[in-house]
């Protein structure tokens, strides 16, 4: 998507391969909103560390990222060796594979490359479909958000105000989003639109990211305290809600999602305002029986007992909010049953969650 | 309550009067929870700010504030002239009631004082009366939050995790608060539980008031984003929520209180939680035909935008999380009906809240 700089705007991905210097090229996320910085990685241990650091998060951009960085990798070997090319590779892999030990993307993504291969091909010929893979990785994962935004888009109408909650945007993926792609092609076919975003803490992604999202487009958008949803969708001010997932349960029509997205669904099933939730297919879960069985993450204490921002001299800070010497509970997400969703919009299209398990094959479930 | 300095508790009201000096005392709310300090008002326009910029604030103490500061003001009338009098005594009013003009309490507050001069006595005697009428009015709102705390009490059993929203504490009355009373009651009985404080943005009076004041009196509570309350109460880990209220309508036991009690009401109601409202009898609107007529204030932007608390060197600062750039909306306030409310706690007993126009004469209604 675009990012305004010096008032002109630029199209950039949030992850995209340089081959020409072999770098993998991302968007800062920790210095935004407050600042717009590439972080050029120039070896794969420094895109693992990049991984590790969340200079890039979300389901999708991390997958890219370790899909470019194994080929970064692999292209950089220098020697003709097979044997000591799959060692190298080997190496590679695990070094992504660790940077972010409990994600399933960037697994999933390697993997896929790894499949990609021809054994019995030269170096560089590993090395050139290496590349080609990455590249048709992120590519894939691009249509896959411009897919979604295709069929939300026409859930939107003119004068609407739209919440959201996190960031599910085009940051958390090579580009477009998810919960926000219906929002961008509703906007490029020239509808008119509000969008509210929850603040959504402990992490603040709504009002940092997603609204730093929503600004480079141009869509007009309010950012809300994520107790104030309530009291607007009771005064009619709130006509659909989006939201992004980590995990949707094909068998159920659960989902899990950041904390406050269950609030949200009750509040919004309560005024009878359509609630959506837009994933990727790679985001549906066949396994798990029952949203019970969904960990869910307790988080440290300082993300609630405080707060990341810029002070008024555009230094960098955390501040204490809470009481010292007060402790505090911090679960990570919460799980939305089906009765409360009106719709998961996918690439292939919208389903209701009672739906998912029924057309299963269509959404690459099992048999 | 008590406040631990040094080691040593020593007990404070909220609001108090010193008589000799003309001044009115308050804790400074917006330097708590990181630091204690007493804001003495030298006029009735610096109470009214200290009121408008939330120094003071909660119901009862901003009432006990505004009839300080109407005491004050008319004290510091050096004429001798009842017609000027009678002048300057409607411009204090007016000064004090435009402070916060979403609150009922301060006048309330105000027209009890008013009540209370004679007419036809002299300015010297009218002064007297009004700091009289003041302090009563301030004795009275202890007297009215104890009795609240031993109604309150027995609804909460040992090993119970009770949640509360924004802070009804002793900071927001004149000595044990609302929605506190009933836990400090219970506390000083010798139960065990757990209070779960809702963070409450934008203002964070969870976090850092009721969190302060807990401590203080040593109950045992975590700090929560306001996002995390629905996933603990479909987790049943919250078994009763007790909150304060701005406002609350007799004719139709709707509920005005800070933005986010409407949510966690509906959540409640969800999970057949018990949802109490804690009130003294001041903060019955006996007029008001309905809750949409409650005029619901829409606050500064950055509250949302940013949060106040103090660096890792100590110092206070305000910082912006938000992307710069986005606004936000901001109202204060929400309304709860009714039917999710399980009972009002009242000085005088605790009434379904569609009972109160039934009892209304025992709460100090009309006819």
């Amino acid at each position: 998507m675009n990012v305004t700089l010096n008032g002109r705007p630029t199209h950039h991905r949030t992850v995209s391969f340089d081959a020409p210097t072999n770098r993998v090229q991302l968007i800062d996320q920790r210095l935004l909103p407050h600042q717009f910085q590439i972080l050029a990685t120039p070896h794969y241990r420094a895109t693992a560390q990049a991984i590790r650091d969340m200079a890039v998060r979300g389901a999708g951009a991390i997958g890219a990222t370790a899909a470019y960085g194994l080929a970064q990798g692999l292209r950089a070997f220098t020697g003709t060796s097979p044997a000591k090319f799959a060692a190298h590779t080997h190496k590679v892999y695990q070094t992504l594979a660790e940077a972010r030990p409990t994600a399933v993307d960037p697994l999933n993504a390697m993997d896929g490359l790894l499949r990609a291969l021809l054994p019995g091909a030269t170096v560089a010929e590993q090395q050139a479909l290496a590349l080609a893979a990455a590249e048709q990785f992120a590519q894939d994962n691009v249509a896959h958000c411009a897919a979604i935004g295709q069929h939300g888009a026409p859930l939107i109408r003119a004068g609407q105000n739209i919440l959201t909650h996190c960031n599910a945007g085009w940051l958390a993926f090579v580009d477009h989003g998810t919960a926000t792609a219906p929002l961008y092609a509703a906007h490029a076919a020239g509808r008119q639109f509000t969008v509210y975003c929850d603040e959504t803490r402990p992490r603040c992604q709504g009002s940092t990211l997603t609204a730093w999202e929503l600004a480079q487009q141009g869509l007009p958008h309010h950012i809300i305290a994520d107790n104030a949803a309530g009291h607007l969708m009771q005064r009619g001010q709130i006509h659909l809600v989006i939201v992004g997932s980590d995990r949707v349960l094909g068998r159920t029509g659960e989902i899990a999602n950041k904390i406050g997205t269950y609030t949200k669904a009750v509040l919004a099933h309560r005024h009878r305002i359509p609630f959506y939730v837009a994933i990727p297919l790679s985001t549906l879960d066949w396994q798990t029986p029952r949203g019970l069985d969904i960990p869910i993450e307790e988080r440290a204490d300082d993300e609630v007992l405080g707060a990341w921002g810029v002070t008024p001299r555009g230094r960098r800070t955390y501040i204490r909010i809470a009481n010292p010497g007060s402790t505090a509970r911090n679960p990570g997400f919460d799980v939305t049953p089906p009765e409360l969703i009106t719709g998961i919009i996918t690439p292939r299209g919208i389903y209701r969650p009672q739906d998912l398990w029924r057309h299963r094959r269509q959404l690459g479930g099992p048999d």
